[in-house]
């Protein structure tokens, strides 16, 4: 799709600086653009690109906008812009619409006729799926799930049985939603199986990245609330509730029952043991370890720096003498203190 | 189902304080309990919701049976009974048999007339089920994959040739049993690939959790033993041999020919190296590293704290010179020495 | 397949001492190796096993061909030789040529006759494949996807829209190569979806492990150049380069613009932050947290060391107060150093 500057410029509430009838058909990065492509400037580490940019437009913000070279398109914040305009000009609506034929859907499913159900899909009975929902091939939605509309499945994705998800919500290929969380109960040191009979929620707009797992609850629900994004290989564990707009990156774990805030960012690879508690517009960064309640908004961090091997190797072996370290410390402080006194 | 509640108490082996007759339909939280509904009591955090459930009945140990205001099920351990009335009442063992016609299964297997093979299963010359196995939909049994009796593959389960499973093994969507192990070998400063022809063997009463691996071996099999539980996202490398009962949390990985002994608890995001053996009875709690044997049954960890992110820049640098400092503190000593002396 | 042992010498470059006409034709562990079966010694932790090995040949080095008591195939390099003869010994190409019929193939696709398609595949418009590709059972072709000649793409694999295969592939079941990478926009606090339309090029001879997620660019595209080995539960990000035969271990992740150099060797639970650049030669050890570039060859490692639950204890408070230590430990030196003067 080939748009005008300035039907661009409408669309995000900024104005041209330039010739706004200039026609934009693709995005590209401020280096390798060219004529009919839009660029954007958000990180400051690729202004030096600015100036030898061939795009025919570039996104930008009113305080770098004198600096741009070709016609500019001057918004508060380009990131959102950029992000509604790539939106506009790649967004081919699927107009597929029904079953396919080798879908399965057994008897007493509620679909809207607008749905569309690819190849290879089995949906179970009881199922409903809302308008302008898509759902890709190879997946596999359990017995009474209800999706929302205008959502995408991908593909080979596992939806089980009562799981229970929002409007315009994202599945990426692999997700498992509702998969049994892990119960066991120790029986004269036999583990047996603790039946996971509560479900999932995920609110509206919620997105969740390839492989990632979300368990369903042990008695009651495992939440995902409204607004949440979840990266690649996550595991949220049996009722877990994540908090509104809260975004995670890849290969987090949650354990059980713990609850995060809204509006947290937690970073990839970050562990969260069970039963805690995140506060509302918490950052932990990556590779951080959580055994505790975080009970105040802020940015959070664990994780020791890397090191060479050599190096590493003798700093590691002291790690262990820490406590017996400090320990010294205070008696040399108070042998100096008497030496002094 | 409904049942009155001395029918459960006769299941797990206690007895009723209260009216044995009252029917029990499905199990609950104390605190969301209603009429009809079970709950229990084994974290002590939760005694304060005992005296205001509204739920018809709770198992309870005999050391708070007295402060129980409702029915009572006394037992001796309240957690595995728990989970055995739960099982009883929400079981709804499929009555599903037979091969779905979407489902392709190669000439040479040997599938029990009780076996349910799901709709867009595939299923390889040679494999063998046994009976009572459910096969959900969109899994994969490779070339002579034996599987034994009252297993479920819940959906979109890999499962890869010569792969030996045991009984009551339930596997969760996305598992991939029998990949290739991780074996390249240098030549020349090139990778060529180390064909892994070992296999995995699965014990009895066995769970994987969603979309976790366990590789096949190079030479020999790699051996889940009978009882082990292990949660989502977990990695078994090729040649890892997995004690009974052992139970592993999400997210932990388990690097080559590592064996790990009976009745062990790993946590999550634990790391292991390969060719180390971890004794019988060992607990290892979550986000630990381990690099070296451990050979005596115990509790082991590692990890650093959680910090606001300001302080732990400031801890984080500092640990590149844990080694110096220690020997600070040997100089300091010997300093302090010598004035005395 | 049964094949004389001088056969199998001229195969790898070695010589036989011994009988060259003896048959071999599996491969075995030096400790459990019987007749018509080839081992090898590498490791140098087997070599007491050498002795009483039952094998019909050893695979070995020309430094320890004497010690062997059996027929020996001596050559440079024992690991790869052996690489070489177990593919040769296992291989059995398939005979497979064509689409199953439950596959679903959409029109304007370019599909070597040589290529097979297997059950329950789909297949999107514009597809190309070349010549003597297999794509196992279940597996997503999106839009556009183009895979070159003798791949293999086992079982229920997602590969999206645009993504680019070299030539020689091998990926294993649950592998998602191109789905979205994780870009979000903040938007006065609500996140919105920054469109991925860059895509994922993979070159030749790159095998990827179970459920290792590769996603999509941003813009341009995220790659995986010729020779890499990717393991299992891998998360490559969007817009990462992965340089030339460079390996890395299962559950590593690597997030969004970092560039890897070839011929690195990663680590299994590796942590890599965006943005940073790691150079050739780099061997990064498992579990490390890679959180600044890498720009000189080596070996990097960071973690702390496993301890009993106890002792963890207390050296992990101890961690919060290392900058504090440090300074004390400087106060101590100066007080010293004053008491001295």
């Amino acid at each position: 799709m080939k748009l005008p500057l300035k039907k661009l410029a409408e669309h995000v509430g900024g104005y041209v600086i330039g010739d706004g009838d200039c026609l934009i058909e693709r995005v590209a990065t401020l280096k390798n653009a060219s004529a009919g492509e839009i660029s954007f400037l958000t990180n400051l580490k690729y202004k030096g690109e600015l100036q030898a940019t061939r795009a025919s437009a570039v996104i930008i913000s009113e305080k770098h906008a004198t600096e741009c070279l070709t016609n500019a398109l001057v918004v508060t914040n380009p990131h959102p812009a950029y992000a509604k305009i790539a939106t506009l000009l790649y967004t081919e609506k699927t107009s597929l619409q029904g079953i396919h034929p080798t879908a399965v859907v057994e008897p007493g499913c509620e679909i809207d006729a607008s749905v569309w159900i690819g190849p290879h899909c089995v949906v179970e009975t009881g199922v409903s799926i809302s308008a302008g929902t898509v759902i890709g091939p190879g997946c596999y939605l359990g017995k009474h799930v209800s999706i929302g509309k205008d959502c995408e499945l991908t593909a080979n994705i596992s939806v089980m049985h009562h799981s229970r998800l929002g409007d315009r919500i994202l599945l990426h290929p692999g997700v498992v939603i509702g998969a049994d969380g892990f119960g066991q109960a120790n029986d004269n040191g036999k583990w047996i199986k603790v039946p996971q009979v509560g479900a999932v929620q995920i609110g509206n707009d919620v997105e969740i990245g390839a492989n990632t797992t979300v368990d369903r609850g042990t008695i009651e629900d495992t939440i995902v609330e409204d607004g949440v994004k979840l990266d690649n290989l996550i595991q949220i564990a049996h009722n877990v509730r994540i908090g509104k707009n809260t975004v995670m990156a890849a290969c987090t774990a949650v354990a059980g029952s713990s609850t995060i805030g809204e509006n947290c960012a937690i970073g990839g690879c970050v562990a969260i043991s069970g039963h805690l508690s995140i506060a509302d517009n918490v950052t932990i960064t990556g590779r951080s370890t959580v055994l505790q309640s975080v009970r105040t908004s802020g940015v959070y961090s664990s994780s020791t720096p890397l090191e060479p091997n050599n190096l590493w190797h003798k700093n590691h072996i002291r790690f262990k003498q820490l406590d017996e370290m400090a320990k010294r410390i205070k008696v040399l402080e108070k042998e100096l203190e008497n030496l002094r006194g």
